[in-house]
C-alpha cells in the first residue's frame, strides 16, 4: 500500500509537507468519489492512486463506482460523444435509461459525508436525487470545449446544482455557467506498475513475451481501438516514414466491449496492414497490460498520440515521463502538456503527412530526441504528478468545507 | 424505481406478504454488498433487482463496487477459472495483486453496517483487513464441486473467516469446510428489460433493427464468446440439425474485454461458419442489449446453452420464463432448473451429436415444445424469481443478526 511518504524521492520534500500542511484542516473530513466504469479507464486510474494518499493523508475518502447495465453505457458512450461535439438523437427513452440508473444508485448509496465529488457525465445526475446536505463538486474530464448545444443544456441543468465544477483544461470553460469552475490537470502515478522504473531485463522480457522485437526502431501508439483515437491514420503515417526509415509500428490498447465500432476499426486495420503484420513490422495487441505498457513507452523510438478528440491524453504524461519523444495531436489536454518543438512536438490531427515528417525528424536527429525526453520528463515532474493533483483536491476542499 | 407492489402480479399476495413479514425486525438494517465487475455480469444483474427491493422493504441496503485493474481482472479470471478445475501456477505475484487490490479498496471503503456481504472470490479477502465489527456473509456464485486444491487452499484461509458461506447449488458444498453454508439459487427479474413482456411489434423491430430474420426456426445461444460456453460446439451441433430441417442460429453475447481468447474464439467461428454467415444463416452479435436478447429468447424455437461449466447459468431461467424450449448441457446449476424431458432436455456436454438429435426432437414436435416451454415458465414462477431470492436473503439476514 503506497503512502505520501513513498513519493518524497520523486515529488521531493517541499511538495510532501505542502501536502501534510494542507490537510491540517480536513482530519476525518469524510468525502465520497463516485465515478463509473467503461469511458474513461483513465479516471478509475487517477483514483486508485489519488484515495489510498487522501486517506493517508488524515481525510476519510471513499470511493463509490456506479454500476450500469450495457443500454445504459450505450446511452452515456453517445452522450459523452455529443459532448465532444457529435451529434446526437436525444431521446426521451435516452434520458429516462441515464436518469434511472441514477436514481436506482441513490437508492443503495447512503451519504453521510462531508463532500462529494461527482467524476464525468455518467454520475452527474445523481445530485438530483439526494437532499443536499454538503458541498457536491462534479469533477468533468471530457473535452467541452464545442459541445452539442441540445446535449449540453440538457446536462446543465444538473450541472447548476453543483458547488464547484472541476475541469482538465482552461479551453473548457463553460463561459454561460454561473458555478465556481476550477481548473484541475490530471496526474499520472509515477509509482504504478504503469509507470514505475523498469530493469532492462524486465523491459526485454516483456516485450518478448509480446513478440515486440527491438531491432528496428520501435513507433509506439497506446490507445483503444476507437475512432477519436486514430490508429488508423497512425498506420498511413507509419508507412511515409517506414519509405525513409525501417521500423516497426506496434498499436496496442483494449478493444472497447459493447462498441461495435472498435471491431469495425480493428478489422479494417487487419486489412489494411496484413502484410506488414505477417512480417512483423506492425504489431497490434489488444491486452490491456500496464507493465507491458510501460515496457513499450520505454522502448520506443518515437510515443505517437494522433487523437481526433481527448479530454486530456494521460497517455502523453506517462510517454514524457519515461523520456520518450512523443509527437501528439494539438487537441485537448495535449498543448497543455507539450510545448510544441521543446518537450515533444504537436501536430494537426488530420494532417498525417506533417506526422510522418516530424517522426522523421525525432528518428533522424538522436541529440534532438533525447533532449526532448529529457525536457518531457521534467515537465511531467513538476505538473502531472498524482501528488500535485492530491495538493489541487486538498485546495479545493479547504475552500468548499470552511 | 421498482418496488416491491410491482411483483405482486407475477410473484402473488403470499409471496409479497411474506417478504413483508421477513423484514419487520430489519428495518434500518444497514446490509453491505460488495462486488466487482467483469467476471459474472449475472452478479451484478441480480443486485440490481435486488437492492431496491431491500431497501424497499425497509433495510438500509447499500452496494459497493471493488474496482481493480486490468492485472487484478486478469489474475482473478485465473482464480476464477482454478475454483472451477483448471490448473494455476498460482505464485506469489498473483496472490499479492489479488490482496494488494483488496487492501487498497478497504482503505478506501469505510464499513459501518449492520452486515457486510461478500459477492464472488474477488473480493472475498477483504475481510483480512477489517476490524470485524458486525457478520460477515461470502455469497459464492462458482462452481466449486471439484476445485483445483492448491487455489481452493489459499482461498479457505479467508473462507474460514465468514459467519455464513452462500452457495448456488447443493453440490458446491465444500465438506472440509466448518462454516455454515446455505444454498441461494440465483434469480431474474420478471420485470427488468431483458426478461419483461414485449409486444410482436418491439420483437420484429428489435430483431429486423440486428437483421435477424424469422422466416425459418431459431436456434439461440445467449452467452459471451468464451471457451467455458462451447460456441463451437453449438456450431456444430446446429450444422447438424440443419442437415434435416432448415433453420437459423443466433449467436448472441458480448465479447471479452482483456480475454484475447474470446477474440480467438470469435475469429475461429467467422472462419469456420463463413459461407452460413454469408447466406444470414449463422448470425453472430456481440453486442450486449437486453431488449435485444429478450426479444431473442422470445423468438427462439430453441434456445441452446451448450456450457462446458457454469456456476448457474441465468440464461436458462431467462429463455425457461420466456416459455422457450431449451436444450443444455447438464451441468453446473443447471440441473437444479431442468428437469430432463419435463420442462427441456438436460445434454452431456461432450454429446454434440445428442444436442442435435433433442433440438431436432424440438423442431418436429410443435406440442412438445409448447408443453415444456410452458412447464418451464412455471418453474421460473415458483423458484427463480428475484422475490424468491430477496425472501432467501431476509431469512438469512433474521438468522445472522439476532
Amino acid at each position: 500500500m503506497r503512502t505520501i511518504e513513498d513519493y518524497r524521492k520523486v515529488a521531493g520534500d517541499d511538495v510532501i509537507g505542502e501536502i501534510y500542511n494542507k490537510a491540517r484542516r480536513l482530519y476525518g473530513k469524510g468525502i465520497l468519489h463516485i465515478n463509473s466504469t467503461y469511458i474513461g479507464g483513465g479516471v478509475a486510474e487517477i483514483l486508485n492512486s489519488l484515495l489510498p494518499l487522501m486517506n493517508d493523508a488524515g481525510l476519510d475518502a471513499d470511493w463509490k463506482v456506479l454500476h450500469g447495465n450495457s443500454d445504459f453505457f450505450t446511452v452515456t458512450k453517445k452522450f459523452h460523444n455529443a459532448l465532444q461535439g457529435d451529434n446526437i438523437n436525444l431521446t426521451n427513452m435516452k434520458k429516462e435509461i441515464y436518469l434511472q440508473t441514477n436514481e436506482n444508485f441513490s437508492v443503495y448509496t447512503h451519504i453521510n459525508h462531508d463532500c462529494v465529488i461527482v467524476h464525468d457525465p455518467q454520475p452527474l445526475p445523481l445530485i438530483k436525487f439526494y437532499k443536499k446536505r454538503q458541498p457536491w463538486i462534479w469533477r468533468c474530464h471530457v473535452d467541452l470545449s464545442n459541445p452539442n448545444r441540445e446535449m449540453y443544456d440538457f446536462i446543465k441543468s444538473y450541472i447548476l446544482k453543483y458547488d464547484v465544477v472541476i475541469i482538465s483544461n482552461k479551453r473548457y470553460k463553460m463561459d454561460d455557467l454561473p458555478v465556481k469552475q476550477k481548473i484541475v490537470f490530471p496526474a499520472i502515478d509515477p509509482l504504478s506498475p504503469k509507470n514505475i522504473e523498469l530493469s532492462k531485463k524486465d523491459i526485454a522480457r516483456y516485450l518478448d513475451k509480446y513478440g515486440v522485437k527491438t531491432d528496428k526502431p520501435l513507433l509506439v501508439q497506446i490507445s483503444r481501438f476507437d475512432m477519436w483515437k486514430d490508429p488508423e491514420g497512425v498506420l498511413e503515417a507509419f508507412m511515409l516514414v517506414k519509405n525513409e526509415v525501417d521500423c516497426r509500428l506496434v498499436l496496442c490498447g483494449g478493444m472497447a466491449m459493447d462498441d461495435p465500432e472498435s471491431q469495425i476499426i480493428y478489422n479494417r486495420i487487419l486489412l489494411k496492414a496484413g502484410k506488414l503484420i505477417k512480417k512483423g513490422d506492425v504489431i497490434l495487441i489488444t491486452l490491456e497490460n500496464n507493465i507491458l505498457v510501460n515496457a513499450l513507452q520505454r522502448s520506443a523510438a518515437v510515443v505517437i498520440q494522433k487523437s481526433i478528440r481527448e479530454g486530456f491524453a494521460l497517455t502523453v504524461s506517462e510517454a514524457l515521463w519515461k523520456g520518450a519523444p512523443v509527437v501528439a495531436s494539438n487537441v485537448g489536454g495535449i498543448p497543455a502538456q507539450i510545448i510544441d518543438g521543446v518537450n515533444g512536438f504537436l501536430v494537426e490531427p488530420s494532417d498525417t503527412a506533417e506526422f510522418a515528417r516530424k517522426i522523421l525528424q525525432v528518428l533522424k536527429h538522436a541529440d534532438l530526441a533525447k533532449a526532448m525526453g529529457e525536457k518531457g520528463k521534467e515537465t511531467v515532474r513538476t505538473k502531472f504528478l498524482t501528488t500535485r493533483c492530491l495538493m489541487d483536491y486538498l485546495d479545493i476542499l479547504n475552500e468548499v468545507l470552511f
